[in-house]
């Protein structure tokens, strides 16, 4: 028992003093010991296939090549007790062999007929995806929704046919061979990296290095949370692993380590991340730039951590490692997977050339050669097809049992059942959005982060599936939710959510949350210039439909003292230019309501609500239904659609414009004052109601917003005049700073009357 | 010796094991007992006063209440050796004491008149700025540009007072007594945060959390690099530190994990950052959201690490600590420095209420007799002035003593010094441009992103202070120097930086690279959606004026099956929209030379040149003058300024304008072809050039684009028509999307007929 020596040469005092909990290591020697002998051995053991132990960066004694050697001479039990639990048929090794190639030349072959691709990680990460997806994951392939199923994120996106190859090989029917045929090309449902839309079976987006394993921890939260609510002592309503693949460039993006210190930080212990430890990266050997400690590093941050040396062939190696994952329930598990990139390629493998090319005709035969491939292009053996069908059955299977268990669930706890059926199929509850608070013009004076507080707190009532919070802001922000405390490690039934100044991992954890149940409402917050932190996750939003609510607070130099790093100006445009996504600004407290109530109804598009930190009046005319229109008059004292001018503003600059349009009145002006608060959902009016609000014959036109003028002559078209800020802020008290920027009524006036 | 206890205890099998390299152990314990006996010690020194060690995740065994008491009782070494290099001047603890209270009640007292600001880090932090600035740091407060300096980066920006009494003490003239009461107003010195364009003394621009240390990191990164190029054996002419405060804030943000990941692969062994562990932040204790081991990580980053527990009051400790991060010189070293946030005030301290508002004049009171603090609001103290008074001659005498050094240096290596000259002064070498390459029709059509490494690889042989790479897509981006090999910890005179994947860092290392020298000129490169993940450091480039080269390839759909994920859409709008950067998207050859002309030129400005994946043809009537005008007509054969349509394109798409141009003029319709290369740069042109390129009376435009139509209004008019693209993009072979997404000459000729 090597592993054994190792950890009891550390003594209790050492443990403590390299900051290693005594329990969890303790945990680690106790729980691997029995688990093994647990297994439905097919043979004698051998003692040099080397097991997986923590490694509190140990370098391994046992070498990758003894470990194959030792494979060909003792006969590898074949089915670890994780894979009982989920399917329990046994095979022989030379099958898993044997589906392990087929999901490689799936992924070499889509890759060279589309001469476009990264066949080097489905490659090497073969086996793990094989032991994963025949026989440790719960799904069920012909209903790639069903709720309980455990998640899986391929965090290093480009490695698709990975994915694609096991959805195929599982009996999901988004992935037929002529599916694999058509990889990366117009119209398929194989794209080039995975995207949920496009693919049932794909739980989130990812290609964007590093946002795959915060997406992870997201959906691991969901579990955490959902379970911790609705679990009964006597039904496991909600219990399923997330699980994800990661690789060297995941590792390096900072947004990856945000959001694993938050995984360690919650003990999300259902939570596994295989890490494809390949050493190689587009350019080159990772030693160029990427030579920290890993191991080390997740110990820091609170993760349990196993190496398998020899991630190419040992698939015991990979089971006990999960077997020993799930038995530490109280943190997330990395299991660092030594992987040759490209493994089996003899003139490639283990180089940035087969990362992301096609290997090309001649090294394809030579792999084809050195793996006893003798197959054509796409073909599945019929043993190994034979084999893995018994997916479709099982996961139906899996699938019955679990809705008997609802159903049952549903007579003993039907409130609870009603709650959870809600986040399970996304319906809102009827009546949701009566609870939505109403303002008059003699409502007292508020920022609007004030009354966006009012509104969630208002929905959370009303909405089981809203939770969320801010990146270290919530005093800020306005975001805690009164009802409820803090979601902690042991307190994870509670709904607000503290992320620490982690912007991009909170975005991209909220992705996790939206996309793994249809009725989970995650938002988040943070001042509106940090968007700038998170922006990538807010496209993945945008992209992969998820509702995912940002609350930004501090939308413009309103916010005064803290000066240009934290006034936005060129915010609101570059949300304005990003597609499928909803930017929102309010002006009151009926607009902030509004704001909401399109946000919770989009639930195919993410919504950004730009908020003030200053107060500001409730204003007549504005409403909930003028929301939904993205623009909509105000007031005016014009007839005929024929105001001498029309005023548009929007946010904390409505006011502006309406006091502005009271003064031109006095002076006997026709003004309509129009409030901008969404482009987007202007833009999808019919001609007729956008005619009716801003008439094509009416060319007199001022907007004003505290933020870039960039892009507003398309409201008000080329003679119009835009009041805005096309220069960085300053730090000063606000009103000293629209002053200075000529924010000002007396500058609106003036400028309509140049016009009419 | 109790730190020596703690390390012997673990042997050297155990130290292998938790993957700490036992030189570095030894090192640390060799070299500190040394140290302590070259103190000028002025009295016996007790054995509790809890010498740093490094911690390797230890708790202390010395409480911050016993070593308080301990120094009530033993004197304590005023000055560390590290003091003597620098100033060499002697005084007593009872002033120390009295200087860091003044920094303290600068701060409280600047804040309270703004009521607003940060008072929290500040009185937390005096201590070690104290240390820092009156005993390490090498400076002339007369010349805060002199270019030996040490540099001084405030990662936690938001305390910035700190930064500004310390300042002010030392004798710089950005920041008197007016400036410190001037605290937060418009048009003052003394900005919310710091900001190195409004306050000459202050280096780089902090505020958004986590990009200070990246700074700090390129700013070693550049001293590193500048002291392997141009040092001598007999010379050492540049020899500067670089240090740091962090708070928990930054060190929760992804981009500091990424920096300080690089920087302990680098080996920056002259970067010093100190971290404020003050258990705070806004949202309340860090318990909440941050319980990673900080010491843990960064050992596993290869840092060593220090922890200073009474940062408080302490002054040894933190000296000692400096001492012995100076003598690890292949690696950086983060000390972490235990304070508590809002020292001195008896009813805030330790807690998030004192982090952001002002004390109020209740709490000050208390806090002025709380310690001691009888004066008015913004005094020093006349034996404090006279204590720091000794900085200008002390400075100046640092200066003369370098220039004379430089003189010398100067005659013996003619050449070295004239390069050197050029990176210190930011005078670019005469003649400089004539290394651009330049194109004919006839030159071979390829990429821009090719054209591009062309360029690079010409001005890396006349611009000295040229130096960058891409986050682990050289490759890719085409950014390789072929004259240099790569930066790396052991061969820091190269010139190739290889970031890994880490945008963000990226990005805020450049900026300190840059802001390090003026003649410092760093590139760096990525694909042009993933400045998503950078958008935070470039807008600090924008508003810092740092003059960095953003080299993103891949800038459309042109890159193909990569698919939406890595397809920019708004990407060219949401700069556009930023002020103060330059958005450049050549379309060819000379283009892509114009592009870098105008980037190098710029030197308050960065520069995004958005470069294709795809081949493009050398266009007729395209020029290096031509981009520098941003807007410029490549082609016309219409008379009087009369076209009967202008037909607008940028990059990768003014060939398909200049297509359907000529397709336009076989039918007789007069036509001009206007590339758009830069708006920014359009915008700055006079009125008359404008009206010569885009007359008003010319309403028929047709503007296309692979990106969104967002923006494109105030080009074309309210007449016009723009071709772009406004949803996500798809994933199939480029010139299908092209066709499928309607981005043809067929489509721009279409238009225009519609118009003209």
């Amino acid at each position: 028992m090597v592993f054994l020596l190792h950890i009891f040469k550390h003594t209790k005092q050492a443990q403590r003093e390299i900051g290693m909990a005594s329990s969890s290591s303790s945990l680690t020697a106790s729980k691997v010991v029995p688990s093994r002998s647990a297994f439905p051995i097919h043979g004698s053991f051998s003692p040099s296939s080397s097991l997986s132990v923590s490694s509190f960066g140990l370098k391994p004694a046992t070498s990758i090549a003894a470990t194959s050697a030792s494979r060909r001479h003792a006969p590898i039990p074949i089915r670890a007790s994780a894979a009982v639990e989920t399917l329990g048929k046994t095979t022989d090794n030379e099958l898993i062999e044997k589906s392990v190639n087929t999901i490689r030349f799936l992924s070499i072959d889509a890759v060279e007929k589309a001469n476009s691709g990264h066949p080097g990680l489905p490659m090497g990460c073969a086996p793990m995806g094989h032991v994963l997806y025949d026989e440790v994951m719960r799904y069920n392939p012909k209903n790639p929704y069903w709720f309980n199923r455990d998640r899986f994120v391929l965090s290093a996106g480009h490695g698709c046919m990975l994915q694609y190859a096991l959805l195929h090989l599982a009996g999901y029917d988004a992935v037929k061979e002529e599916d694999l045929r058509n990889f990366r090309q117009w119209g398929s449902k194989t794209p080039g990296h995975p995207e949920n839309f496009e693919t049932p079976g794909v739980e989130v987006t990812t290609g964007p290095l590093g946002q795959g394993v915060a997406n992870a921890v997201g959906l691991a939260l969901a579990e955490k949370h959902l379970a911790a609510r609705y679990n009964k002592p006597d039904s496991k309503i909600i219990d399923h692993y997330t699980y994800c693949i990661l690789g060297d460039g995941c590792q390096m993006e900072g947004i990856a380590n945000e959001a694993c210190s938050l995984a360690g930080h919650w003990g999300l212990g259902k939570l596994i991340a295989f890490y494809d430890d390949n050493h190689i990266s587009i350019d080159g050997n990772t030693e160029i730039a990427f030579t920290e400690s890993v191991e080390a590093r997740f110990e820091a941050l609170g993760w349990h951590v196993i190496w398998v040396k020899n991630g190419n062939n040992s698939y015991d190696e990979i089971r006990v490692a999960i077997e020993e994952a799930k038995s530490v329930k109280d943190k997330p598990t990395l299991i660092k997977v030594t992987t040759t990139i490209g493994f089996g390629s003899p003139n490639k493998a283990n180089s940035y050339s087969v990362h992301g090319s096609a290997l090309g005709a001649k090294e394809v035969e030579a792999t084809r050669k050195n793996l006893g491939w003798p197959h054509e292009p796409f073909h599945v053996p019929e043993d190994v097809k034979k084999h893995w069908s018994r997916h479709v059955a099982d996961g139906a299977a899996l699938e019955a049992e679990w809705n008997a268990k609802f159903a049952e669930y549903e007579k003993k706890y039907p409130e609870e059942a009603a709650e959870l059926n809600a986040i399970i199929t996304g319906q809102l509850p009827a009546g949701w959005e009566k609870a939505l608070p109403t303002y008059t013009p003699e409502s007292p004076a508020d920022a609007t982060r004030n009354l966006s507080q009012q509104n969630l707190n208002a929905l959370a009532n009303v909405l089981p599936g809203l939770l969320g919070g801010s990146a270290d802001l919530a005093s800020s922000n306005m975001t805690l939710l009164k009802m409820s405390g803090d979601f902690q490690k042991n307190i994870p039934e509670e709904r607000n959510v503290r992320f620490g100044v982690r912007e991009h991992s909170m975005g991209a954890i909220c992705n996790g949350i939206a996309l793994h149940s249809p009725g989970l409402i995650p938002y988040c917050a943070t001042f509106f210039v940090f968007t700038d932190y998170m922006r990538a996750a807010m496209r993945i939003s945008a992209l992969s439909e998820a509702r995912v609510i940002y609350v930004m607070t501090h939308d413009s130099i309103g916010l005064g003292e803290d000066g240009p790093t934290h006034q936005p100006i060129e915010h609101l445009a570059s949300f304005r230019a990003m597609p499928n996504i909803l930017m929102l600004r309010p002006a009151d407290g009926n607009e902030t309501a509004g704001a909401y109530r399109v946000a919770v109804l989009n639930k195919k598009r993410p919504s950004v609500l730009a908020l003030s930190r200053q107060k500001l009046p409730q204003l007549p005319g504005t409403s909930i239904e003028g929301v939904e229109k993205g623009g909509y008059t105000i007031s005016d004292n014009s007839t005929g659609n024929k105001p001498d001018v029309i005023l548009i503003g929007t946010g904390s600059e409505l006011e502006i414009a309406a006091k502005a349009g009271d003064e031109l009145r006095k002076e006997g002006k026709a003004v309509r004052v129009v409030s901008f608060v969404s482009w987007e959902l202007f833009d999808d009016q019919s001609d007729k109601y956008k005619e009716s609000v801003l008439p094509a014959a009416v060319k007199a036109r001022v907007s004003i917003e505290a933020g870039t003028t960039f892009g507003w002559d398309k409201i008000i078209g080329s003679e119009g005049k835009a009041i805005g800020i096309d220069r960085f802020g300053a730090s000063a008290p606000a009103p000293k700073i629209y002053k200075e920027f000529g924010l000002t009524v007396e500058a609106v006036v003036a400028a309509a009357k140049q016009l009419c």
